[in-house]
């Protein structure tokens, strides 16, 4: 937790946050943070800043929190993620989070196995924990938006061409010549298949929808690891 | 599994290997292979090609194997990384080998409690298992040399020197101006801190011998996503 991410709930008065539960106990355990002690805060779609831990004990702290700086800049991209299963999703959230993910829709495709959609993962407020990690971790505050889409066709048919207008439009898929490009730091969505990838039918249709198919050399690499190559070819660090 | 790596000790005879345990429960779970299937399969620091399954029981596996194909080269790339914590430890090195680090020395660094160097994870059975699982996802054979230093000044001083000597010098160090060059793509020496950072003297020490500190942006990574970042930045996909 390099960043305590405060929710506009925790404030009792303006400037002013009481937290219990998982912040508290990593505050105290982690920090050990007494009374007169300066943490990173930030607001849940707002700024970043400092704290002072004004009063603390077995159950509460108090903060008194000052905001004054912008979050890091997102990644100017929309990520459609073929669902992954579900002890890799978790982490795959909070690494993409933490890499400055804002735009997310799990979709289906013929290799995301029918049960991974019942992952309880998968609840919102079980992503959004997850997010909330990934946001801690980066020292961000800007919550990514995640969208659920559990039939490929009408998704990529219907909904892709707005959601993908205007930008440039990559699948990322082994069996292609073109690297991915690096540094293109300009609107892009980006489709990432599941393990196995995308199968040939899937390919053609995100074909026809604009999207390009670039690799990232021979290595095949597992979603989680292939996720952090792909977004830091492609956008610079900043 | 996207290959099945094979032992020297796994042949019977010429071209002929029998597979027990771990590989044959994959074969028969995952590939759900029979006589006359192919599979992809490499052999440890040696060439890559098919096997063919000449006979299956509920025990054992034969296969028939002809290698005639290069693995991807390695990165030509010395790491060195303060010790992670355990349970990052196994991800670390199935992702580092994955990505073609063929090189890494884990060493001591302040911020590296002092239980971590216990694990039964640093064993070099332990150890080379999780760069199994790295070159059976990535298809690679070449495995990775790894080397455990407890020390970290005499590294620093009396090794890293001549391990270091005609590389390019990096250390992955988010307080500075510079960032990570992207596709230098030559031999590389990259020291990477534990969750903290290096901690000043550290630094200095790496900088004494000829590093240059590189930043990877405003956000603070976990080092599981900071490696395939950093790496991806250096080296080209090809």
């Amino acid at each position: 937790m390099n960043l305590i991410l405060l929710e506009n709930s925790d404030f009792v008065a303006p400037g002013r946050a009481v937290l219990f539960g998982r912040r508290h106990q990593h505050i105290s355990e982690v920090h050990r943070a007494q009374a007169g002690e300066q943490l990173k805060v930030g607001l849940v779609d707002g700024q970043i800043g400092s704290a002072t831990v004004l009063y603390a004990d077995a159950e509460r702290i108090e903060l008194g929190v000052s905001l004054q700086q912008a979050p890091p800049p997102g990644l100017p991209l929309t990520l459609i993620l073929a669902l992954p299963r579900p002890k890799m999703l978790k982490r795959t959230i909070q690494h993409a989070t933490a890499l400055g993910v804002k735009k997310l829709y799990l979709i289906n495709a013929y290799r995301v196995e029918k049960s991974y959609w019942q992952s309880p993962w998968l609840a919102e407020d079980k992503l959004r924990e997850q997010c909330v990690l990934g946001l801690e971790q980066a020292v961000d505050t800007a919550m990514p938006q995640i969208e659920l889409r559990k039939r490929f066709k009408p998704f990529v048919e219907d909904e892709l061409p707005s959601i993908a207008a205007d930008s440039v439009k990559l699948v990322a898929h082994p069996v292609t010549d073109t690297p991915c490009p690096v540094d293109i730091d300009t609107a892009t969505t980006l489709a990432v298949g599941p393990e196995g990838g995308f199968i040939p039918y899937e390919v053609e249709k995100l074909q026809e929808q604009g999207f390009s198919s670039v690799h990232l050399g021979p290595r095949i690499l597992r979603v989680e690891t292939a996720l952090p190559v792909l977004l830091s070819r492609l956008f610079p660090a900043r």
